[in-house]
């Protein structure tokens, strides 16, 4: 297994996709709502055309030091006019390969995140974390976010 | 008073912003947050250029009858990989003025999110709303969302 310093945080390519697929599926949330196919279904590679497109957001991923991805994490930076027109960072959809977790590569996304964030003027970063997650909870707080809100979802 | 039937939702422009700012700081969170002066910090009025340019914001506000802003939110759709490529919308800034309020406007701006983000393709809609905001919570659970997750934040 390749040591902690040797992991780089860089952004996703279309070739990652099916890997961060995986990630996403293998999960106790994700494999109700994922869809881990070869060839894999259109809408994963539509929608890395629409994220890769847009200014706001960065998909990145965690690679190790012989080239496999190992983690994921995407930032959306958003304009807003509360907190005197503060922007904010919204991070989503944090994974880390099953057999790569606790060694701090989810630690290294999430710090990467908040520094890319505090670097483009937010004032702010936020994200949800399904309440069943006890121990992603217990991680932020350890990385200083605290659990202010509610977030609440309405699934179509 | 304007009854609700008068209401309109509309997208917000530069010169709604002194009133929106208004909205969020006759609030207890946003009034230590806030710089509610005139003129109007500029920070406020940048913020504002930079949501009005990403096509993928939309601030709107609720106007009555006789053209008065009483309301507004924000909307962010927002792409990503996780639900098989789902696009998300994001509800942030809701707010109603404070005369205004248990009439039904914050539910008229809700329900046009939800169905703008519905048929510009998400499959959810999520939101992060303070712990305190017991009577906010209660209001977004009788428009169907689910307080599924915890919000967690990070200010710099």
């Amino acid at each position: 297994m390749a040591a902690i310093s040797s992991i780089t945080i860089r952004r996703a390519r279309r070739d990652d996709v099916g890997v961060i697929v995986g990630m996403l599926a293998d999960d106790p949330l994700g494999r109700g709502r994922e869809r881990l196919e070869d060839p894999l279904p259109l809408s994963y590679l539509q929608a890395f055309e629409a994220l890769d497109n847009d200014p706001n957001i960065q998909l990145v991923v965690a690679q190790d030091g012989e080239g496999a991805v190992v983690g994921c994490l995407q930032l959306c930076i958003l304009s807003g006019l509360s907190s005197q027109g503060a922007s904010r960072g919204l991070i989503e959809d944090v994974r880390v390969a099953a057999h790569c977790r606790s060694r701090g590569i989810g630690e290294r996304l999430v710090q990467w995140a908040v520094a890319e964030a505090r670097g483009k003027g937010c004032k702010l970063v936020e994200l949800l974390t399904h309440h069943t997650r006890v121990d992603a909870q217990r991680f932020y707080v350890r990385l200083g976010f605290q659990p202010s809100h509610v977030g609440m979802t309405l699934r179509f």
